[in-house]
């Protein structure tokens, strides 16, 4: 049995129901995020058309909580730690199993997850700093829209990593190998480009650590899909709670495009 | 017969004395460096340890003039229009044949030219400014110090191209994959990182063409060999002159590696 697939039978069981950084290493871990069928259908063509922030790495079919290709023997409804409800984009529950909300119309899509690139990253020797100082990567709002499709637009969220300086380049091109975990940075080096007023002050996670000779550099952020869902103030979804991923049977390495 | 070989046999035949830039599309220039077998041992050792300046592209056997692998039927004593010869690190001659100077311990050393990458940018849609302007590329010499071997020592000299901010990542990605042409950039954004005080003052070239919202991007330059032969005060070195390139048989195309 693989790890992967020891730590989901804990979390379905309920013995565990933090937060999954450091879980099952190797394993590419998931963002979450459920739909009704008809958003749905707007949803796949907004993944579709911003692959940066939003890389897709399954769909489910219509009505089924059950994963085909990136997990084996996984159930959506009870394999996640914990979840966030939302109904017209308010925050409504946040529970650790979602079988009672199941529906027949659903469809989850599973995204691929930014810790699988800082694995690449660590592995290189290219220290994340916020990994280091165990604090949650900061994430703004860019003045970049993505592509709308149906009822979903907004603006693309950036994660930034300090990367130091001679490294800026090994980190661009080792994220470039992982296009399903989103790839290279959209941005190296100039925040106020991309709309970002003051690195100190994010939309979401934490405060930023930058070292002497740390030169900011931004990818396409997971959060921007949700951020847009929650915006377009969809009538129903379903999303893992921040932190609480789904583990997956990929190993971050297979992901690797060469 | 290929464009590349109809034109080394005009170059041969003293047809044509200019310089190689946009000759032969399509395929590889390389740069030239010729040394007596003493010297060219430690030169050898110099570029295995400095890749990204100093991308080898073939080193004939001692004596001989004659290219195996990058060209067929080329002779490097007259194939090339224009040469420079030193000694003692002195400019002494810069004739259009240098079978005169031939002799049987020479070694010939054909490295990468950054016109492969250059190609590979624009085939891409990435504006390369000096070429926009038939501009020369400006190059800098860095505080970042070569690895030495034997009596070659010296700073890197770089390239600077000044890129749109959001092509910059993709202007990495794909030199990336040209590592025979120099490759990825060595630096982004900073000049004053890698001991670069004025962008409008090069230590070689043309003063640059920097557009709003261009960030400098710099590559290892394939003047840093000659650089350091030159101050390393080598007793005899024969190069090519400044522009007038070795025209290969090998496509840029075939030159990336994914």
């Amino acid at each position: 049995m693989k790890e992967s697939e020891i730590i989901r039978k804990k979390i379905r069981n309920g013995d565990f129901v933090g937060q999954t950084s450091g879980l099952a290493e190797g394993f590419a871990q998931a963002n979450l995020v459920v739909l009704r069928e008809k958003e749905a259908q707007d949803f796949l063509l907004f993944v579709q058309r911003n692959p940066k922030p939003c890389p897709l790495l399954e769909v489910t079919d219509v009505g089924s909580p059950y994963t085909k290709y990136v997990a084996q023997d996984a159930d959506l409804r009870t394999d996640i730690p914990k979840y966030r409800v939302y109904e017209k984009g308010e925050l409504v529950d946040e529970p650790t199993d979602i079988t009672k909300y199941w529906k027949e119309d659903l469809v989850a899509f599973l995204l691929g997850c930014s810790f699988s690139f800082e694995w690449a990253l660590i592995e290189a020797g290219i220290p994340v700093r916020h990994i280091d100082a165990k604090r949650n990567v900061p994430m703004y709002k860019t003045n970049i829209k993505t592509k709308p499709a149906g009822i979903f637009h907004g603006p693309l969220v950036v994660s930034m990593r300090p990367i130091p300086y001679d490294k800026v380049v090994k980190a661009a091109t080792i994220t470039s190998r992982f296009p399903n975990v989103h790839g290279a940075p959209i941005h190296i080096g100039y925040p106020e480009l991309i709309g970002i007023r003051d690195l100190d002050s994010p939309d979401y996670g934490d405060k930023p650590i930058i070292k002497e000779g740390d030169i900011p550099v931004f990818w396409a952020c997971g959060v921007t899909p949700q951020a847009v869902a929650i915006e377009s103030k969809v009538d129903f979804m379903i999303t893992h709670s921040p932190g609480h991923m789904f583990i997956t049977d990929i190993r971050n390495s297979e992901l690797s495009i060469f």
